[in-house]
């Protein structure tokens, strides 16, 4: 797992501008259940995400085929999805004072989140991608790709997502 | 995290029906992801299934407020709706040959889940259950709850299951 | 198509409380899809609501088996979860000026719903009853559940709705 | 309404190979729900079918904005992932001996759907997509999308699929 070793300041584009850059790295670093994951974040706007993670023996499901537990794979598309909505909140709200921000940021969280497992999570290097399809001053709603390291797809989510 | 040097003959009710034991300590024992979920199986028959962990650093998202990261919540739900799915399926299959029983068991997999966060993770022990609500020869669907030690739910989840 | 006709005074439940009692008549008078849906709500209150209507050649989806229309199905069930978000919205909005509860009521929506469809739709009369299992100041998790009147459950739902 | 009175050869694209114009027939003319509905198939492809219909009073959920009842959504995205599902299931199938494909179709039903309302659903005229995004022996899952004629995405669906 030497992935968790990485240096800190390779887990996330090097970069972002400053508010997506605490984003990311309140999600790589500061969340233990992410920390295992092994999760970096390379490309990171207002507009989408990408979650890359590579294969490691923690993340698996069936040991005899080796595939990702689909636990993982739905942690990973949550991430995903719970990033791009708050860079799209972030966006809208410019020019909100920074207290009452942090105040809504604290509390948001996943309202709902559909996975549709299509392939068997086989792969060395993962690729979750997210995106906004409706975006609410309180609610927005996300669509969410796991790709693997051929192209595969491995998984499809929707998630709905709420800001304080 | 002491929960993960719990001996392994207590990790599942002693009582079970041996196809079923074999089931939990496949999922408890065998399923790298699951063992570092910390996850123990004292109740399980054909008709429902609790699956149990105890809060762990590992396990949390936001580590101000301390709560289950939605990851883990999604995954334990997936691993009870996959668990009764399987239960359901032997009830129905007594008589199958245990070669072809394997190779369906080999194939079964989660179709498509969703899952409704209710309130946030909170707590020191969580039961997530799961039963059977549409049960196919091929196609099962489940529901699931996670529930914490004082009995408030932290989740709903409903889960369609495919076997072989 | 009888039903279509019964008096509108029968629709709804004689004894509802005023504000339930508009939201029942709303629903099943006011609305054009609803009323060819034949809708009645014979019970209602802040904690659970039944939608109940009879099956009519309109609403058929596979003629040859005379069963109900997936989406006829997916659409009680998200009048049914409407309308026991809104009653839960209502019971939190006691002392809320009523202008401004009329502009919340007007942005009322369905963020997500998900069906699960259980059994193929037999029957001559069906039950929807809804309940809330998230109940936020501006989002609303319900789950709901159709039943013929045999009492076999042919389907089951969960959606997010949103007030204003 | 005159939608409905269109001349049936009109409801369905005239070149389309035998098997898959049977099916759209069977979707727009027999099922006396989606009559209701008004719906044509001008496209319809083993990958991608188009699912057209026209705002008419009788689908109207709010009256006063005149938008879509999200039951008509719901229904209208279930079609195009059934007509698509089943689209992919007859090119898989060509060798297949006729007798056991009409035991299958006969068979084939949503197992469950998740709908996402992205917007109200104002407009005159709405046009459902569907593609096949898990292609399986027994079950698919497709994607949905409904917009308007003026290109708004309305609705975004996914649901999964059985076959005999």
């Amino acid at each position: 797992m030497a992935d968790q070793h990485t240096p800190q300041q390779t887990r996330v584009a090097p970069d972002l501008p400053p508010k997506l850059a605490a984003i990311a790295h309140l999600f790589t670093d500061q969340m233990p259940f992410n920390r295992s994951l092994g999760l970096s974040i390379p490309y990171f706007t207002c507009d989408k995400v990408e979650v890359h993670f590579a294969m490691h023996e923690g993340l698996i499901g069936n040991p005899i085929q080796r595939i990702l537990h689909g636990g993982v794979t739905a942690s990973v598309l949550d991430v995903a999805g719970g990033l791009i909505a708050i860079a799209n909140f972030l966006e809208k709200s410019d020019t909100m004072d920074q207290a009452l921000l942090n105040k809504k940021l604290a509390k948001m969280g996943t309202i709902d989140m559909r996975v549709d497992y299509l392939r068997p999570g086989r792969g060395e290097h993962f690729v979750a991608s997210a995106e906004v399809i409706r975006s609410g001053s309180r609610v927005s709603v996300c669509r969410m790709e796991l790709h693997n390291e051929k192209g595969s797809q491995i998984a499809f989510g929707t998630g709905a997502y709420m800001m304080g």
